[in-house]
């Protein structure tokens, strides 16, 4: 039995993702990333991933390879309540099993529909059904339960929808709890992120050079959505192993990284900064152009932001910076709307207006249209009002060829980054200077 | 003969992407999804895609497989030339063939290197190695080519490096052209997407349930991010006939659906709106309460809302509302910052502010805290000012168990949906009672 056990581990898990949207192309298989990472983090084998249409017979065939070659098989997509949904119904079939309802998730569906002052479609019912045998896998932010189910000895099947936060919420509630459980996860591995913010994946790269050849913790550098990221991983007997093998690496790259590093795990740049002005007691608010409303839209993407964030402008319009936040019209005559002496008159006119200790502003040129030789797309300023009623402004020119959003996306987080470092220098200035503030 | 290319025809092309790196999770598979829209517009059918590691025994298992349900196998990755890039190697052993230097692949690879000034390292040299029989598909972007071959009848394998750039070009150079000219490529596929917002996928499909059993076109429902949309796709033998089968069941499916088809294809809701704002000449303005910037963000996405977009309030704390907005305080008292009074007074008072046509405004709880028994998180209130100085309101309960973002996303689409509909709404009484403008 003991050798049997481990056979099945050797065989380990697969990942079947269903859905014809994938195989024409229309979605990314985000959620194989996901089961993938998640599983090399638990230490899980997985030598194969499948992706087939909403076609039983092609499902099935799918299944008959992948029940010989792996134990564990995860399926993403298919438990929708439409008739091409067709992945319990096709399982149970294959196994030669009934489908069973069950009243309990018939109930969740109702709550969940009368949560929302609806009704249950007659289609939504048939998520009520599953696989003689199968346990539930309960998903919480959805109508359609996923299953656990051994069908047969040394067969494990977990399904998931194909909606990516519903699958990684049933992951992480249920289906890693199981496995742990059941000994899938023999030895821990352990991952820490390291984010940062104003530096290139390459040059944080050459910056921790020595430390990209460890082996355990491993250091990987990342890059994503503007950000370069540094993950260390650890593999231990357990938990706190694991973790006495990241700290010393982690504090060791945190001094290297510095104020570029901001922050870990998940850890937004809006989280940090709302940790810094909840830590000093201070409050902000925002004039934006460019972004139209994307730096407010990052400060309140904090529950508990109302602490610190009042409020702010969206001065899209010339008339708007002059008629509210009091920017002179002489300036927008002389320097043009997407200026050092603009982004400062806005700071100082939002913070005044709003009666804030720190103002932060945005005023770019997002694109594509709207850019000139001496003004060209990319071009960004960011301003800064601080509580001594004086402002600074800082210069961007962000990579246009990306596209408006992604100048969008890196003024807004440029904004919080900007704040983040003042106020952390702030608080060094004030420890370094004991006397000054006696 | 014609029967069996018929056949090869049916069995359709699988992609197979090698690396270990996809299994960690590190990357995700652009390449598949490329692969598969692509094979989708050429019209080659396409049932599955499988990732495998970088290892013999595995691949080996994989190509037997796909050798017997398909007819066109399109590798990427384990093209490089590291140890570990083993597809080659690995598939000319699979049909017992040895490996070939071609002196044109050496010669190539050596004026790459030179024209970066660098020598050949020995380990690229291998590169030059094809299975015995298989021609050269050229990568005009990298040093690692791909091959072209038939390893027995009826099986096309075609192999790719797995940096996304190399691989594409090499498709659209060669192996499109290829492909055309061996015959695969007989009808063309044309989608559109029909896009509705205020409507479950469920509903939606029960709505044009008689044209989810449509072959030619076919109709199929998807769901994402609070939307949901019907995939019209037609095959034929050219892209205007395709149009044509699609148009028809297009004009059909919109007539069922009404105003909740908010769109086609890329179009967003702030797309659509805008063009509504702009085809009549107005201006709008936006107060914000528990989305705290993210509706201008969503109005500022498309590049030109300038001429119809002037700005906004972020109004997240209370006392911004009344300093600001007008919102008179005795309100706020009475009925509490979430609620239909004011909605409607944060809608009136940015319009006066900023002097535009419309305003939208939004309150409401987005969670996690804050909600109580009579106003629950998920609770929201979008308010809507109107050219002749009057507002209305509607009331939104949320599903609260998606949580803050999910409330915060439905909040801001919903208040672009809230004035599309009324602006059509509006057009369609105007057409309708002629007098009344004439």
């Amino acid at each position: 039995m003991v050798l049997r056990i481990a056979n099945t581990m050797t065989m380990g898990a697969e990942v079947i993702c269903v859905g014809t949207e994938l195989l024409l192309g229309d979605i990314l298989n985000s959620n194989a990333q996901f089961l993938a990472r998640e599983l090399a983090d638990l230490g899980i084998s997985h030598h194969y991933q499948t992706v087939v249409g909403d076609n039983p017979g092609r499902i099935q065939a799918v299944v008959k390879i992948a029940a010989e070659r792996s134990a564990l098989l995860l399926f993403t997509g298919g438990l929708g309540p439409t008739p091409d949904d067709l992945t319990l119904d096709t399982l149970a079939d294959f196994f030669g099993l009934p489908l069973v309802e069950h009243p309990e998730i018939l109930a969740d569906i109702e709550a969940k529909f009368t949560s929302r002052g609806r009704g249950v479609p007659p289609s939504n019912r048939k998520q009520a059904l599953l696989p003689e045998g199968a346990r539930v896998l309960p998903n919480p932010l959805g109508a359609a339960p996923g299953v656990i189910w051994q069908p047969q000895s040394h067969l494990t099947i977990m399904t998931f929808p194909g909606v990516p936060r519903e699958m990684q919420a049933m992951w992480r509630q249920t289906a890693v709890p199981y496995l742990q459980q059941q000994g899938w996860v023999q030895q821990t591995i352990v991952s820490r992120m390291l984010r940062c913010w104003g530096i290139s994946e390459s040059a944080m790269a050459e910056q921790v050079l020595p430390y990209l050849g460890l082996t355990n913790p491993t250091v990987a550098p990342y890059a994503s959505h503007g950000e370069a990221k540094l993950r260390i991983t650890a593999q231990a007997d357990s938990h706190s192993a694991a973790l006495a093998l990241i700290e010393p690496v982690e504090v060791a790259l945190k001094t290297e990284l510095g104020l570029d590093c901001y922050g870990t795990d998940q850890e937004s740049l809006a989280a940090v900064l709302g940790g810094l002005l909840q830590q000093q007691q201070q409050t902000l608010a925002v004039a934006e152009s460019c972004t139209g409303g994307g730096l407010g839209q990052m400060l309140t993407t904090i529950s508990g932001s109302s602490t610190y964030f009042r409020g702010g402008i969206i001065a899209y319009d010339n008339q708007v910076k002059v008629d509210l936040l009091g920017v002179d019209p002489s300036l927008l005559a002389e320097f043009g709307a997407v200026s050092e002496a603009v982004a400062i008159a806005m700071a100082l006119g939002v913070q005044q207006l709003l009666h804030t200790d720190w103002a932060l502003s945005i005023t770019g040129i997002a694109g594509p249209g709207g850019g000139t030789a001496t003004k060209p797309v990319g071009l960004v300023y960011l301003g800064l009002a601080t509580p001594n009623r004086t402002a600074l402004a800082v210069k961007h020119e962000f990579a246009a060829f990306r596209g408006r959003e992604w100048v969008r996306h890196l003024s807004a987080n440029g904004a919080l980054d900007f704040l983040r470092r003042h106020l952390l220098r702030g608080m060094a200035d004030a420890i370094n200077s004991p006397d000054q503030n006696a």
